[in-house]
Formats: structure tokens, C-alpha cells, sequence
């Protein structure tokens, strides 16, 4: 049975800091929070976990084998090199969607996003490194089937950025409420899911029901593991089957 | 009228070069594509530019006032620091859909974006620095009326995205087909828009929809420039005034 | 004759803040400034100027080409992006060190380096463009001969480095006293050095002085330009002429 | 007894790939050899180690608590990043600079710095977790006593670098002949110094011996402990109380 341990990274009272004393150079906001980002996917990266950019203000990361003395750390780091700090709250449970409700929830409870006194706030427990097993995460990694001839090379460039969007919406509200699963758009055509314990004919259901909704062929590797970086590699090992092999649904466990 | 300089910047053979010779580390990926972002986010913005991150493998950037020498340097100061390069193409026209298809039709007229022999393209026309006018760019700023309040505060973190990106999956499809616009999500609740020369009334329909569509309340600031900074800076203005007044549509020029 | 534009970078009350409220992570500290720099290094850069990194708290640029609203939206960026924010002086001379001692006390004027209350001052004048020439910037670019082969091969890295650095500190005061030049270490085995109107003499002369002094065998290639950049890149072409001729001094203009 | 465990970081054939097809524009080699080193100061220092950029071609590291499995980590992370690979050469002794001599001979013996074919070799060996002792790493972290009022806010620019780099020339090279210790300049006039177990008198000589040749006064903080951040941590502790103590020698253990 899974055990996703995830984190919410949220950036103190970040959208207030965005417009004081004035609205501030919109490349250099887009410049520090995709760097923050890189930072933060690096750091958690580099421990075995996955981090996405979601909102950017608010980031989700599947952090399984990260204590919270490792959370800490990532907020003094960034404190001591950005001009924003992060609250951060941290759950786990078999449903990933759960295991994200009870983390936004301690945060909140800490103070409101836009709180100027809620800073580094930093709640939840960590799952206990005897208690890790080698099923605790199980990634899906989803892409367009031959996204490139059908759309990058055909379309424009903003008309193929619908399709995918549309694809990746129809995908995140199914896998969010039918599966309790989490899905993020990681660039170019992928979706990267952490889920629960599902099984092929749950992914053909969610293949299936993204066709017929928007009309988007997708194909899925998923891979099981005791952090999202193992669980992850042996989803992308699956893809790769996919694409030589023609399959819809890979599987590697 | 606008004449909007738009420029697809695609990574050359992205996707092959993602799992040669076997899957790279996701987080290595995730850290290096947007800190490349950044890079280039940085170079156009202290410029007046503006690059919106898109599939993070094709972005899209609105590029009046950078000429294709200035393109040519961005081109190899990333191939002197990344293990990427990039291909450009650059066009412009009253409607940024159009610009956008051209400037796509000449990355793709110089071979698909996974042919491992088309790397460095730079294709197409800056608009002249004698033509240009303070009504080139039309910058729309919108963002979720008191998503703090409504969403972060109160749903968990992916209930708040979904919500949001449901706003944005509207308005992007809407403001694209109706109104020749291009909208980006930005982060937070905040969609940019680049815009044809369009007026109060547009802006209002392209809110009433989205609220009917799917119940996301929207409000947004309107400024134009000379370059994308002039006309966003005179945008977030404008956002600011709907926010104190409570105003749903706020033109600034 | 040259007029070497010159700016003095200048972090404001940088040694208080490292150690407020009390001393911070040292890698973060060394993560933080040398990212600084390469962001300055990058924006002066792409510019056409060259920024050394000095001692990271005071950096030391050749700006030529850079106006006063250049520097400010530098200032801003970084203000918008880092925990620290900037204080800038420039200057202009035929002498490299007269200009920066002008850059230098302009900022002296404004206020001490640990003054809370002197932030973000900007002082100075620029060339102005009408003004500028291709012999404005002389660049002497400098290596050891066969590095690699004597020393990084041969000693343990810190025994290299050693040698590396006395050839450096003698170069460095004497091209400052005798010549009234700025000599910065650059990384490897590199030194480039700004300077006023020398000939090859000049050139010879120094190389010989630091192989009596030291012995380090240097050998230098030198470039003229509008700017720091074009002056440099025909310095590093005359280099790699040394290079594979085996002459002591290029000079390519 | 210390047993300092040092990693060399050699880019692997830097010199050549900096000048191929034609020499690269410097602002972007400056730009990437800092963040490179950023990068690998944060994986190193969130580790508790101490990264130095040194040459920035050859880094040095005191890596106590990072295994060979990090190491390699660390490889594969910068290789999928930039456009360059590193190699690492890892021994540990109670003489730091024979730590460094046995690193740098275990990547010397693995080829040259400029040999294509020798790319991302790892050598050497780390300290076992079981044989760690909170005695491993003593760290001393020198200042200029007084640089700001003496040098900063009087003399140029330059010539405050001349005095601090007389003092680091000086220091270096008197530590590590004298007492088999590495030093080296970290930014404004601070000096770090991984040390074997050095004693008072040691660092009393070591000011004294710098005071005499250079006429430069230093003071100094040192500390112990099991990783470079725990010692060095003590030691800016200690530093703190020779600042407002006015002592010039403070050990923290």
C-alpha cells in the first residue's frame, strides 16, 4: 500500500510582497520564482523526492525519505538567499489528495498565506525511516502520443499549448476526484502523477475517459518505489516501452 | 493600432535528449529548464521584454524593442552555458495569434523540433526601431478576485489549482478564438494577456464568460506601451485600481 | 587613447547582514554572492562590459557601453531578486585606476559600505555615447604558459594554486603602480587585466618583471575596442596566436 | 585528531572546450564557472561540507559526512545540467594538505585535465560513517581587523584588494608550509583555513608571522567538529567574540 509523504511550499505573504511599495518588473518576479523553484526541486531532488512548480506561490513536492530537519534546512537556506521565505507543511497517507489536505491544513492553521506574521512556519510530521517501505510511492508519468507530428510540428505554437492544456485539465480533475491522485504538468507534453495504489485498468479508465472528453491520446508509464525518484525513474523506464512497444498502459513493479 | 513582436523560442531536440542515453533525473530536468527560463526571462525583461516559461521546451516571448542581433547573443550565451541550444523565430503583426503562427511556421519551415541537424535557426524579422509606437503592445493582467480568501485559504492547495487552472483553461481557449490573444499563466492567480487593440467591452465579455463557463470571477488591469514592460507595468497599475475599488475592468492609458 | 569606463559594484551593509541576527550558513553566504555575480556578470555581459568578481562584497566592472539608466535597472532587478541590494559608482579615465578611484569615492561620498541607511545610491557619470571610440578599452588577456603541463598535472591542486596566485599578486601590484592598470584573477590560470594606452614594451616588460620576481612563465595577448568585450575577444584571439606560436606578447589591432 | 576528508573538483578538459571552435565570450565563462561552483557549494553544503571556488577549473572541498554515493550524485546532477562534467578525486588524513595531495593523485593517475577521454572519473575513498568523531574538521575562519574603517571607506577599490590579497598570499602560503593547512579567500576579507589539530600558539604565530611580512592584522575564530559547517560554524561564533572582544584568537570548543 502507498504512503505518499507530501509537502505544500508555501512563499510568505508573497503576493502583498509583489506590489510593495509598488508592482515590481514582472520578469525579474518570473526570473527569482522559477529560480526558487530550481532551487527547491533541487535540493528535494537531490534527497530522492519530486517537487512541482504548481502555483509557484504554492508548491507541491512528493517528499518521502526527507526528515523535517531536512525541511528545515531548505527553509534557512533559502531565507539567507532570497528576499521571500516559505512556510511548509508536511502529511502522509495512502491517498495522495489526503495526505496534501492534512499539509495545507496545518499551514493554515499557522495564519492566513497573507499573513504578515506567519513566516517559516513549519508543521506536520514526516513518515519514520523504519516505517518506509518499497511501495510507499507509486509515480504515473503520462505523455501525448506522438505529440511532436501531431501538434509541435504542425500547429502554432499556442494552439499546440491548448491541446496539451486541455488534455492536462481534463486529466488533473479525473485523476484528482476519481482516483486521489495528484497531477502536474511538468513541460513539453508530460504529466507526472502521484497516485495511490491503482492498477492498469484504472489507467486505461483515465486514458480513456481524457479521449473521449477532449480528444487527446495519452500513454502512461508507472512505477513503484520507496521515494518519488525511484518510483519516477521506473515510470520514464515504462514510458520508454511505451513509445518503442506502441502500448498505451506500461507498468514496472 | 498594435503590432505585437512575438518570439518562439524552442529548444532543439528537447525531448530525444531527455532520455539519451537512458531517462535523465526528473529533478535535474525540472531545475535545468526553468532556470533556463529564467535566463532568458532575465535577458528579454531588461529589455522591455516579456517570455512567458509556456511547455518550458517552447517558449513564447513578446520581443519589441530586441532586434536579431540582440536574439543572435541570447542564442549563444545559452549555447556557452547550457547543454542545450535554442532555435528562434521571430515575426509581428496587429494580432498576436497571427504573429505567433508566423513566427512558428519559421522555426518549423527549418526542420522539426526533434531533427537532430536543425539547431541555432534563427528565423524571421524584428520589427524596424523606426516603426515603432507606444501602441504597439497591449498588455491585459488579470488575476482571481480574492483567491486568497476563497481558495488558499480554504481548500487544499491542488482544490485552489484546480480551480484556477480551470479559470485559465477558459480564458486561454476564450481569449485565443474571440479575441486573437495570447494569455499565459503566470503564477498565483495571475493570467497575462497579449492583446490585439482591444477595448473595455472585450475585456468584459471575456470576464462574463469565464464566470459563466466555470464559475471563476476574474477581474483585470489593461495598459499599453511601447514594449511589453511599458504596457504590463501600466497593466499591473490598473489591476491595483481594480483591487481598491473593487472595479472589474480597469483601462490605464 | 582609452577611456575606460569603470563602475564600482558595492553591497551594501553586506558584513552586518551575514552575520544578523547571527552568523548565516557559509554555503549559503558563497551560494548567494556567486550568484550575484554572475547575474551582474551576465547583465554586464551581454551589454558588452566585463564585471570581475573581486571580493564579491565590492566588484569591480568595465562598463563602457553601459548609461547611468543601464546601471539603475541593474540596481532594481537585483533589489527585486536578492536579499541585498546594490550601491553603484562610475567613472571614466584615461586610466584605469584614476576611473575607479572616481567610481570609488563617489560611493565613499554617499556613505560608509556598513552604513544601515546608504542603500541603492547610484553615482556618477557615464560616457556619453557621442563620446565613445574603438580605442576606449584596452584588454590584456594573460595565462600561464603550460599550465597544465608545469603545475595541474604535476602538484596537488592547492601547490598550483599557490603558484598560480603569487604570479597573480605580483602582476596585479605591478601593473597597478607601474602601469596603471586592474589586473583580476578570472579563473584556471587566467588574468585579465584593463588598461590605458601600453605597447608592447610595456607588456614585455611585465612579464618579465613577474618571472624575475616569482617565476612564472606569463604570456599575454592584447585587444583594443569600443567596449570591454570587443577589446577582450581580440585580446583572447592574440592569446591563442601565443598560444600556438610560442611568442610572449600579441597585441591584434 | 582531525581527519579532514578533501574532494577535488577538476572540470574535465575546461581549458580546451573554453576556446573551441573559437574563444567563448568571457561575461558567459564567468557566468557559468560561478554558478557552477554555486551549485556544487549548496549540494556539498547542505550536506555540511565547505566548497571552495579556488581556480573554479579545480574546486576544492572539505566533504566530511558525503559518501562516494553523493559524490556520484553530484556528477550525474551537473552533468545533465551544463555543458560541462566534473571529476572528483576524494581522500581524507589528518593532514589536510595530504588529503589534498592523495585526492589530486588519484585523479591525476586517472588522466590529464586536458585529456578528452578522461570525463566524470571518480576516485578515491570516503570516511566510513562508523570511524566519524566530532574531532574530525577543525575549521579557523580569519578576518581583516578593521578592513572596512581602514581600507573599504579610505583607499580605491583596488588597492583595498592589493592590501587584502597581500594578506591572503601571505596567509596561504605560511599555513600550508608551516602548519599543513588550506586556506582560502571566500569574499570580502575573509579567509577560511581547513587545519590539522592546530593550537593556539599555531594561529598566534600564523597573525603574527602575516603582520611582520605584509604588514596586514588578522584575527581569528576557530572551531571543531564533525563536518566543515559544524567547525566553521563554531569558528564564526568565535570570530564574533574577537570582534567584540578585541582579542586576535579565539577557539571555540
Amino acid at each position: 500500500m502507498t504512503n505518499t509523504q507530501v509537502t505544500l511550499v508555501q512563499i510568505d505573504n508573497y503576493g502583498p510582497w509583489t506590489v510593495t511599495p509598488e508592482p515590481r518588473r514582472e520578469a525579474d518576479l518570473q526570473t527569482m520564482q522559477s529560480r526558487l523553484y530550481a532551487d527547491i526541486s533541487q535540493f528535494v531532488g537531490n534527497r530522492g523526492g519530486y517537487t512541482f512548480f504548481t502555483r509557484f506561490d504554492n508548491m507541491i513536492a512528493v517528499t518521502n525519505g526527507l526528515d523535517l530537519e531536512d525541511h528545515a534546512l531548505l527553509q534557512e537556506s533559502v531565507g539567507n538567499r532570497y528576499p521571500v521565505t516559505l512556510s511548509l507543511g508536511v502529511a502522509a497517507d495512502a491517498s495522495p489528495v489526503q495526505a496534501l489536505a492534512d499539509a495545507t491544513a496545518r499551514v493554515q492553521d499557522a495564519g492566513s498565506a497573507q499573513d504578515e506574521d506567519r513566516r517559516e512556519c513549519l508543521e506536520g510530521r514526516a513518515v519514520d525511516a523504519t516505517d518506509r517501505t518499497a511501495e510507499d510511492v507509486q509515480i504515473a508519468h503520462f505523455d501525448v502520443i506522438n505529440a511532436t507530428g501531431t501538434y509541435t510540428d504542425e500547429l502554432n505554437a499556442f494552439d499546440t499549448f491548448i491541446e496539451i492544456e486541455q488534455g492536462y485539465a481534463e486529466l488533473m480533475r479525473h485523476m484528482r476526484h476519481a482516483h486521489e491522485s495528484l497531477s502536474f504538468f511538468v513541460g513539453g507534453d508530460n504529466i507526472i502523477v502521484t497516485c495511490p495504489d491503482l492498477d492498469e485498468g484504472d489507467y486505461e479508465e483515465a486514458i480513456y475517459h481524457v479521449e473521449e472528453a477532449v480528444d487527446v491520446e495519452l500513454q502512461v508509464g508507472v512505477g513503484r518505489g520507496e521515494c518519488a525518484h525511484d518510483a519516477g525513474f521506473a515510470a520514464k523506464h515504462a514510458l520508454e516501452t511505451c513509445r518503442s512497444d506502441g502500448t498505451r498502459v506500461e507498468l514496472e513493479w
